[in-house]
């Protein structure tokens, strides 16, 4: 049976990238989540108008993103994982953003959105609505048996289309609220879970 | 614009493992390939009743296949190619086969199908007709923009799907077939094709 691991990747593999940004930035406002804006549309236009009036261009988003490293033991899950699934990092960050974290990742494939720099603001496209979910999907319709692993809101689509899913980290909030999907906190538990359900 | 490069393992990355395994294991009647059987179900099916009658197993074939290198460059080449696009080998060959060229290449995203050993003979299962056209429009479906590179006969679907493709070391026969390819013989030169148009 041909297997697919989708794996969200902030809070997962790597840190929260708008978080690093705002405390090295400085700039409170960038203090937004998903949580106080629901849809991801909204909150990105927000956030790039915040980044505009502040003057923070990509360039210096990804001096801020490139001082981070990806979660303590993300590398030895992923290459674990990779030799036993064909492993996809379904996000919604962006190509220009993720780019330090899939090399110290050793380049799995990535399935996130497009940022770029135009003129003195940035500019954002989102490469379809709903990306986790149709990625899932679209791997089931290529045959392949799917498990995913998440732990936000963005996730639950993902995790609701896939074969085996659980959340890895999710805050209470959510776990509460989606207590199908259980909660892994530790990679080694990650392995033990694929192992017996993907 | 998110970009999906989608290519051909056997004769573009790593060498033909049949005529190794043919070579290897002095079975002759191995000689067989897509050129005189055009079903890849009835080819394999050949195949697997040859490596019954021999008495070749599973682990046989991989001690053989682990012997074989990939070719000169394609570490390099697929490198290169991952730091700019979304990589997926897209082949007709077997997860039990290819493992280790997929460790020599970095574990790049692949698509291929299943074979076990099953008692005393080999078993396979396709995962989908039409596997590489399907996994490209899959991928286009994702909204990507996608090349592809292949070599023969089982990748002229997946290179009619994609918005940009060509022939990598194509044989002389179906260069003449499908001359809207083009053919191109170093991974130098493949470089500047997708950096033009993909």
């Amino acid at each position: 049976m041909s297997k697919a691991l989708c794996l969200d990747m902030e809070g997962v593999l790597t840190p929260e990238i708008w978080l690093h940004v705002r405390d090295r930035s400085g700039i409170q406002e960038l203090n937004l989540t998903t949580r106080e804006v629901k849809d991801y549309r909204e909150l990105m236009d927000r956030r790039v108008e915040i980044c505009a009036r502040h003057g923070l261009a990509l360039a210096d988003i990804q001096r801020y993103i490139a001082e981070l490293e990806i979660l303590p033991g993300a590398r030895d899950f992923v290459d674990w994982a990779r030799e036993r699934y064909q492993v996809f990092i379904l996000s919604d960050t962006f190509y220009a953003f993720a780019d330090n974290f899939m090399r110290q990742l050793g380049r799995p494939a990535l399935f996130c959105h497009d940022i770029f720099q135009d003129a003195g603001r940035l500019r954002y496209t989102l490469r379809q609505e709903n990306p986790k979910q149709k990625a899932v999907e679209a791997l089931r319709g290529l045959n392949f048996r799917v498990g995913a692993v998440g732990d936000s809101y963005n996730d639950i689509h993902m995790l609701r289309a896939a074969h085996t899913a659980t959340f890895f980290r999710a805050p209470d909030g959510i776990r509460a609220e989606f207590p199908e999907y259980g909660n892994l906190t530790e990679y080694k538990d990650l392995k033990i879970f694929l192992s017996e359900n993907l």
